[in-house]
C-alpha cells in the first residue's frame, strides 16, 4: 500500500481478522450512565489478543507482507503493547521477531514480550533512538520492520476497532454523537475515525492524551504536527510518544474535532471506574478516554458516546493503586 | 412453565435477551494454554450487565410474567447477584423491586442493588430464613416472588450463556472436550449443561464449588441431595449455597460428570490469573472454575476446556489481596 489507508483497506483487514483477533463486545453500566447523565458505551480492547488493540494492526500487517520476505523475521521498537502485538503474531506465523523496548517499559510488558517468543533488547530512552536501532537491526538481519503507527496497513488494521464499533450500533440503531479514544502516535484513532465516518459522518472524535504527551492536541489546534517536551513524564507508558505520527495525523487532522488532555490523577479514577463499572482492567494509557468522560472534559449530557479502552498490560502494583481511590461521579449537566 | 426446562426454552430466552443483554465473546490467552498445555477458553459473564450471570435469568423471568401480575412489583432473596439482577430487570420493565439480603454481603453488592432502584432488607444469615421472609412479603405485598434457581425460566435464562458458547465454538470450528461451571444453586450450571449437550453431547461438564460448600460434588457421588455445614464459611459468597436446588438437581445429575471443590487460596490465585491473562475482573465465587484449572483438579492437557467465570462483583480491598500473590503455572501432564 503505498497511499494512505482508505475504508476499503480496514475491510479487508477485518476479514482477515474475523477468525483471529476478538470481536470485543461493547459494555455499559446503566449505573454509570445516570451518574453522568448520558449513555456511556465502552468498547474494551484490554479483551484483545495480548491485552490491547496493537494485536490487530501488527496481525494485519503480517499478513500483508509476502512470504519469501518474512524468512529473516521482523523487527520492531514499542514500550510494550506494539511488542505484544508484533510478538504474537510473528509467533502465529511462524516467524521470528525481535522487540526494541525502553529499560523502563513495565516488568510485566517485559515479560509476556518475551513469553510470546520475541528476543526483546532494551535500549536506554534518555539516549538513544528507537527508530535508529530499529533500522540497524533491520539493515544487518533482513528482518521486515513493523512500525507501531505510520504504517497503512498498521492503521488498517487498527481501524477494525471501528469497524466493529459501528456494526454493533447498527444492529442496536443507535448513532453515537462523540467518541473518545487514546491517542499516542495517532494509529488507533486515525483508523477508527475512517471507519466511524464512513458510517456515521456527523460523529465527533476526540483525541485524549495526558498530561506532558498533548502533542496531538496541540497540533491540531495549531495546524502543525508539534512535539512534547522530553522532559515530561506519566504514568501513561503506552502512550508517551514524541509528536503524532507523518501518516496518522494526515488522516486526524481531517477526521478529529479536538484534543483533550488528562492528568495521572484522572486516569488513575478512571482504571477504578472501569474496575467498579465494567469489572475490565485497563492499563493507565488505555484509560484516558475514559478519564476525560468522568473528569467532565466533554459534555456527555443526554448523549451517545463511544469510549476506546485500548489495553489493559498493567503492572499489578500500579494496578493496586487506583483500588483505593474514593470516587464521586458528579453529573455536570 | 410447570416443567423442567428443555432446550427450546432456552432458545425462547436467547431471542429475548438478544438485544438486551450482552453477548459476551470467548477469551483465551496463548501464554495461559501453553503454561497449562491444553486450549482455555473463558466465558467472562462479569462482563455482562449488573456484573454477573444472573440479569439473564431474572430477565428471562420477568418477561414471561403476565403484565397484570406484576403490578406490585418483584421479590427476591439473594447474596447480591441475583440481587442486582432483578433490581435492574426490575427497573427496565418499570416495576418495583424489593431484596432480602444478608447482613454479610459485600458493601459493593448491597450499595449497587439499591442503586438499581431496589428497596434491600437486611437479615441475620445465622438466625432468619430468606425462604420465608421472601414468601411473606410476596404474601403481604402482592409482589411476584422471583426465586434465584429454582425456576425453569430462571434456569432457561441462565442457559442462554451455554448457546452464546455453542454458537461461538461453531463458528470456529472447535468440540469442547469439557466445561467448567462455578456452581452455587446450580441454575447456571443446568441451563449451560441443557444447552451444551444439544450442541455437544459427549462434553463433560463439572461443577466447580468452594471448600465447605460442595453439596453438589457429594449429591453427585451420593445419588442424594445433601446440605452443607451450616458453620462452614468461605470467601466465595455468591455460591454459599445449602444445598442443591431441587428442580436444578434434577437436570444436573443427569448432565453433571462429577464435582470439583476448591480453596479460598486457589481461588484467589485464580483471580490473579484472570487480571494477568484476560484483564477481567472475576469475584471469588465467579472464579472456582478457573481455580479448579489452574489447580490442576482437572486435566486439560491437549484439550479444549470451556471454563466460566461468572461474575465480577468484588469490594476492592478484597480483589487488592489477589493482586499480591506470586503465582507459578505448572503444566502437570
Amino acid at each position: 500500500m503505498n497511499h494512505l489507508p482508505i475504508y476499503s483497506d480496514i475491510e479487508n483487514a477485518e476479514k482477515l481478522l474475523r477468525k483471529n483477533s476478538i470481536n470485543t463486545p461493547l459494555l455499559e453500566s446503566s449505573l454509570l450512565n445516570e451518574a453522568l447523565g448520558g449513555r456511556i458505551l465502552i468498547k474494551p480492547e484490554c479483551l484483545q489478543r495480548t491485552g490491547s488493540f496493537k494485536f490487530r494492526g501488527a496481525f494485519n500487517k503480517i499478513s500483508n507482507i509476502e512470504q519469501n520476505k518474512l524468512k529473516n523475521g521482523v523487527v520492531a521498537y514499542s514500550s510494550g503493547n506494539h511488542a505484544q502485538g508484533v510478538a504474537h503474531a510473528a509467533q502465529l506465523f511462524g516467524i521470528s521477531a525481535t522487540i526494541i523496548m525502553p529499560n523502563t517499559a513495565p516488568a510485566v510488558k517485559k515479560q509476556k514480550t518475551k513469553e510470546y517468543g520475541a528476543t526483546v533488547i532494551e535500549y536506554d530512552i534518555q539516549s538513544e533512538s528507537r527508530e535508529k536501532l530499529g533500522q540497524a537491526i533491520s539493515e544487518e538481519t533482513g528482518a521486515i520492520l513493523i512500525k507501531p503507527y505510520d504504517d497503512p496497513y498498521v492503521i488498517a488494521g487498527q481501524g477494525t476497532v471501528g469497524i466493529e464499533i459501528c456494526r454493533d450500533l447498527n444492529d442496536i440503531a443507535v448513532k453515537p454523537v462523540q467518541l473518545l479514544s487514546p491517542c499516542g502516535g495517532g494509529g488507533l484513532i486515525a483508523g477508527i475515525s475512517l471507519a466511524t465516518h464512513q458510517h456515521f459522518p456527523d460523529c465527533k472524535i476526540f483525541s485524549c492524551e495526558p498530561e506532558g504527551f498533548d502533542d496531538t492536541l496541540r497540533s491540531l489546534e495549531s495546524g502543525v504536527r508539534v512535539s512534547n517536551d522530553p522532559g515530561n513524564s506519566s504514568i501513561c507508558d503506552a502512550i508517551i510518544t514524541p509528536t503524532p505520527g507523518e501518516l496518522t495525523y494526515q488522516i486526524n487532522e481531517k477526521h478529529l474535532s479536538r484534543g483533550i488532555c488528562v492528568t495521572d490523577a484522572q486516569v488513575l479514577n478512571a482504571m477504578k471506574v472501569a474496575f467498579e463499572h465494567f469489572n475490565i482492567v485497563v492499563e493507565p494509557g488505555g484509560a484516558v478516554a475514559l478519564a476525560a468522560v468522568i473528569s467532565s472534559n466533554v459534555d456527555v449530557t443526554n448523549k451517545t458516546t463511544i469510549v476506546i479502552c485500548s489495553g489493559g498490560n498493567v503492572d499489578s502494583s500500579l494496578f493496586a493503586r487506583c483500588l483505593t481511590r474514593d470516587i464521586t461521579l458528579k453529573h455536570v449537566p
